[in-house]
C-alpha cells in the first residue's frame, strides 16, 4: 500500500499533529475492521487522536468510516417519512425515549431507533423495554423497517452488525484509557446514530453531577462536535445542554419507567413528572421542527403537547409495542404489575430544604439495588429503583418520606439506602435550582 | 493490586500530563517485563510518554528500572579501578570507541563497553570488531569482567539478559511510531549504559546530515536529559555535540576502520584522520576528567595525547583483542588483509569546492556497498565500505579522486556510486565548513 495508507504513517501524522485526509482515516478504520491492524497500534492512534484531537473534517470522515463500517438501516425499507431520533448521553430517570419516539412517529416521522443497556450508574432503554413481557428488541433491519411502517417507530437493540468499528474502538478505548476524548465520543455516538440513515437528529447533552460530563464547558463543547459532525453528514442536527442536578421524573428504575411514560401518554400528570414532561416537550418540539413538521418552534412545542394529550403518542405507543410481540394489557393497571419483594421509603434525618445530592451516587444506589449493572451481560431486575418524594429545594420536616426505594431482596437494599441517605443534603437556606434546559446548539453555532 | 499501580491508572494519569511516581514507573515496568500489560496498554503508555514527556525525576525512575531489569555488570568483578564508558548516537564513519576503550584503559581507568551492530544507515562497532579473525563479541558477565582485569577494557555485544524491558519497549516503539522521543531514546541508551555500573559516562551527540537528530537544538535537548538522568543516577556525565556534515577519518566500513584505527594506535598520521583525532581526544579527554584522572580539562587532553602517542593505548588494544581470542597478526599489515573484490574511484564531475552532501545518503550508500544492514540479522561485509579524496571546503580539479568505494561485487558498487556522485556537491564558492565539537553540556548545565 501506498506509504501514506500505512498504519504506522498515519499513527505518526496524527502523533505529529497533522491533519490525516478523509482516504487515510477510511483506509485505517477498514484495515481495523478487517483486523489489519495490530492492536498496539490501534492503542498508539486512540492516544495520539486523544492529545492531539481531530479537526471538524477529520472527525466527520471517522465518524462517516465508522457508521459505514457494517450494515446500515436503509430509510428507503420505510419510505415516504422523514427520519429522525433523538440520543441522551445518559441521565438518570431519563426515560425520555420511550415517549418521544411515539410522540414523534405521532407528528408524522419515522424514529429508527436503536438503543442501548444499562452500564454503570446509567439506566438503558432495551432494559425498561424488556420489562414488558413478550417485547423483542433484536429485530433485523428488515423486521426494524416494518415496525416502523406500522407504527411509525420501533426501538430496538443495536446488532452485531452495526457499526463494528465501535464496537472494536470501543473496546481497545476501554483498555487503553482513552475513553474520555469528546472527539471518540463524538465519532462513537454519532456513527451509530447515524447509522439509521436519520433525516435529523436532536441530542441531549447531559451536564451535571449524574452526568459523564460535569460541567457546562466540557458538554458544551461535546455538543457542538456532534451538531457539527451530523450536519457534515446531511442530517440536521441540534442538541440541548439539561442538567441531571437529580433524578428526572417519578420513577427511576425499569418498569417503573415504563409505568410513568404509559401514565403521561394515558393522561395522568404525577406532580414529579413534570421535569419530564418538560423535558421531553423540548426535546420532541426540536425533532419536529428539524423534521419539518412545523416551521417554528412554538409551532413545534403546540404540535408536541397535542400528541401526547390528543392520546395519539399512545396509539404510536401501543402498536409499536404490539409490532414487537410485546403484552399491551400490562399497560392497563401498570402499577399491579410493578412487583418489588421489598419497598422501604427513607425519611428526613433533619427538617430543611433538600439542598444537593451527588446524582452519579444516586444512579450507583440504583444500579446496586438491582436495575442496573456493573458489566455487560450481568441480569437486571425489572422492578428494583427507587421514587422520589421531594425535588431539590423542597422543604422536608424531619421524618418526612424523602425517597422510596424498590428491590428485590433486603440484603440489595441495605447499601443503596446507606448511599441515597448519604448523599441527599438538607440544609437551611433554599439552594439556587438549575433550570432543566440551559442552552440550545444548532447548526448556526458550529457553522 | 492499588489503584494508582494498575496500568490503566498509570496510563490515565500519564496522558493527563500528571506526574508519576517512582514506585508507579517501576511497578509498570516490572510488569511489562514479567509479561503483564498487554501489547495495546503498552503501545498506549509509550504514546502518552511521546506527547507528555517525563519530568527529570520521572525519566530518572523510567531509566533505573529499565536498567534494573535484567542482569547487570557488577563493578565488583574488575574491581580497584574507576569505569568509565563513552556513547555516540550515531555518526559516519565513526570509530572513536576502538580507541577510547584501550586510551581510557591507558589511563588507568576500566571500560566495559557494551556495543550494538550496524542498522540502517549507521555502522555499528561489534560488525568492526568481527573482522578482527577469532574475536568474540559475546561473554558472559564474569568473562567480560576477566578480560578487564587483563587489559583495562572489552567491547562485547548486548546479551539477552541485560535490560530485557528496553528491548521489549525498543519493538513496540518500533511498530507504534514513538520512536522519536527524547525522553524514550534517553531512557533506551542509558539504561543499557548505566547496567555497565559506571562511574562515568561521556556522550557523543550527534547533529547534522548524518545525525538522527538533524538539529543543534534538538541534540543539545537530548544531550540534556541524558546528562540530567546520568547525573541523577550517580554516575558523573558529560556530553559534547558533534557534527555528522561528512564521514569522520580516512575510512568508513568495517575492517578498514579497525585498520584506521590501529594505524593512529601505531603512530601513523594519516592526514584524512585528522578530525577522528580531534575528537577523540576531545571524547577521550571528558572520560580522563569524568574518571578522575586528572585535574583539569587540559590535563587530560595531555594524558590523552600521551597514551595516543606513546603506544600505551596500542598495548591496551592488543591485550583486549588477544583476550577476545582475537588473532593480532591481521594488525602487522592492516592493508594487506583489506581484500574488497571490488575498488571503483569516483572523481569530481567539475572543478569546485566540495561544498556539502547528505551524510545520511552517504551512510545508506556505505549500506548498499555491503559494510550495513537493512535489517537486523542480516549479513555484513568486512571488506566493503569507502575512503574519502576530500573534505567538506577542499577545492578539486575536475576528475579528481573524491571517493574511493569497496564492494563484494560490481553489481553492488553501482547504486551506491550513483548515491554518492548524487549526493556531493561541488559549487563555486568555498563553504562554511561547522566546526567538529560544537558544544559541551556537564552537570553544570542540568542543575
Amino acid at each position: 500500500m501506498a506509504d501514506h495508507l500505512h498504519p504506522i504513517d498515519i499513527i505518526i501524522a496524527k502523533r505529529d499533529g497533522k491533519e490525516l485526509s478523509g482516504e487515510q482515516i477510511e483506509g485505517f478504520i477498514a484495515d481495523v475492521v478487517a483486523g489489519n491492524v495490530t492492536d498496539a497500534r490501534l492503542a498508539a492512534f486512540l492516544m495520539a487522536v486523544f492529545q492531539r484531537g481531530l479537526t471538524s473534517t477529520e472527525l466527520a470522515y471517522l465518524t462517516s468510516a465508522m457508521r459505514f463500517s457494517g450494515e446500515v438501516f436503509d430509510a428507503a425499507l420505510a419510505p415516504g417519512a422523514v427520519n429522525v431520533d433523538k440520543h441522551s448521553t445518559g441521565g438518570i430517570g431519563d426515560k425520555t425515549s420511550l415517549l418521544l419516539a411515539p410522540m414523534a412517529a405521532a407528528a408524522g416521522l419515522n424514529v429508527p431507533m436503536i438503543s442501548g443497556r444499562a452500564l454503570g450508574h446509567s439506566g438503558g432503554t432495551l432494559d425498561k423495554l424488556e420489562t414488558i413481557p413478550g417485547y423483542n428488541t433484536q429485530l433485523s433491519m428488515l423486521q426494524f423497517a416494518e415496525v416502523i411502517r406500522k407504527a411509525g417507530c420501533s426501538m430496538i437493540g443495536q446488532t452485531e452488525r452495526l457499526v463494528p468499528a465501535d464496537r472494536i474502538l470501543y473496546a481497545m478505548r476501554d483498555h487503553t484509557g482513552t475513553v474520555e476524548s469528546p472527539n471518540l465520543i463524538c465519532a462513537s455516538i454519532m456513527s451509530k446514530k447515524l447509522a439509521a440513515g436519520l433525516n435529523a437528529l436532536v441530542l441531549d447533552v447531559k451536564t451535571g453531577s449524574g452526568a459523564f460530563m460535569k460541567t457546562e464547558q466540557a458538554s458544551e463543547h461535546l455538543a457542538r462536535l456532534m451538531v457539527s459532525t451530523g450536519e457534515l453528514a446531511g442530517t440536521r442536527t441540534a442538541a440541548l445542554i439539561t442538567t441531571v442536578d437529580q433524578p428526572l421524573g417519578r420513577f427511576s428504575g425499569n418498569w417503573v419507567e415504563v409505568w410513568e411514560c404509559v401514565d403521561i401518554m394515558k393522561g395522568i400528570r404525577h406532580p414529579f413528572s413534570a421535569d419530564l414532561i418538560e423535558l421531553t416537550i423540548a426535546l420532541a418540539a426540536q425533532m419536529i421542527l428539524l423534521g419539518g413538521k412545523a416551521a417554528t418552534l412554538a409551532e413545534a412545542e403546540t404540535i408536541a403537547h397535542e400528541v401526547l394529550n390528543n392520546g395519539k403518542a399512545y396509539e404510536h405507543w401501543l402498536k409499536m409495542v404490539e409490532a414487537h410481540g410485546g403484552d399491551v394489557r400490562v399497560f392497563d393497571d401498570p402499577a399491579a404489575f410493578h412487583k418489588p419483594a421489598v419497598t422501604r421509603t427513607l425519611t428526613a434525618k433533619r427538617s430543611g430544604y433538600l439542598s444537593s445530592m451527588d446524582c452519579t451516587q444516586v444512579g450507583w444506589a440504583i444500579q446496586r439495588l438491582g436495575a442496573g449493572r456493573e458489566k455487560p451481560g450481568d441480569p437486571v431486575s425489572a422492578h428494583a429503583g427507587l421514587t422520589m418524594h421531594a425535588r431539590l429545594g423542597d422543604y422536608l420536616e424531619e421524618g418526612a418520606p424523602l425517597v422510596t426505594i424498590f428491590a428485590e431482596s433486603t440484603a440489595k437494599a441495605d447499601e443503596p439506602a446507606r448511599m441515597l441517605l448519604a448523599t441527599m443534603e438538607i440544609g437551611d437556606t433554599k439552594p439556587h435550582v438549575r433550570p432543566l434546559v440551559l442552552k440550545h446548539i444548532t447548526a448556526a453555532d458550529v457553522a
